[in-house]
């Protein structure tokens, strides 16, 4: 078992998050700039993993400006050596706890469905793929077509918290 | 005098506002599924300029989850056509009487050195370049060496509302 701890992002975290990002594929990795309005402007919902003294991770979020009960995970990600040990399942654990506490009732997210993964940790944390009259299932899964644009299919996650 | 509105985003532009950002250069062209989130969490704080059944400009905003009183305009672009008509003034006019009835008072920016045509328009509609030990003033402006990242400098404008 790895030694980590969880953290609210600081404003300067946002080059290390850049570069854990960078082992994140089929994620997609930000410009450095997306990286930086996340740990100036979002930090009460946006959390970083440390240990050995490096970052190993993170979670960003924020809490939709349109609706307080609704949080959004923005990306997720860890190093490989990271992986395979709750740390992820931690990470939303301490969103939902910060999330809740400031009033938001649902956490969304989107992801790839070609990221079996991440498909596979949201299903098991309590995530349901959201389904609507423009999502098809897919192995088991509702997919949004286009929903990022032509091309760009996604599944949208929810919880209620 | 080009006939145009402003008007709150709803979800479903931000596809036409990722095409009309394609004439937006030095500005950054972001992914749509940026676009898409301003669209859907941050419509109160997102505007575009229609006009000949058209998407022609539009101006990317949230207010800060960090500090209340604080605005942040992410992105701004027209189509060339709409450039020069005060049309760029009059969306940052509606944005601050919109971030003002919501309690902000100040407005952030940040724009690459180089934008030479945003430098002159901020200037011009009182928003100062932020000044501190990290700037370097290049042509009357602060610049901040490598503010997202190295080799990215940036200036920081800010305005008092």
């Amino acid at each position: 078992m790895l030694d980590f701890k969880i953290r609210n992002v600081i404003e300067e975290d946002f080059i290390k998050i850049s570069q854990v990002a960078e082992y994140c594929s089929p994620m997609t990795n930000e410009r450095k700039s997306i990286y930086h309005l996340f740990t100036k402007f979002f930090k009460k919902t946006s959390l970083v993993v440390t240990g050995n003294g490096e970052i190993n991770g993170f979670l960003l979020g924020f809490i939709s400006q349109e609706d307080p009960e609704s949080s959004y995970i923005h990306l997720l990600c860890l190093k490989h050596a990271f992986r395979g040990q709750n740390i992820a399942s931690n990470l939303v654990d301490e969103f939902i706890k910060i999330v809740s506490s400031l009033g938001c009732r649902k956490v969304f997210l989107i992801c790839k469905p070609n990221n079996k993964a991440a498909i596979r940790l949201y299903t098991k944390i309590g995530f349901s793929s959201l389904q609507s009259d423009e999502t098809t299932e897919i192995d088991g899964i509702n997919v949004f077509k286009d929903y990022d644009g032509p091309k760009d299919d996604k599944v949208v996650f929810f919880k209620s918290i």
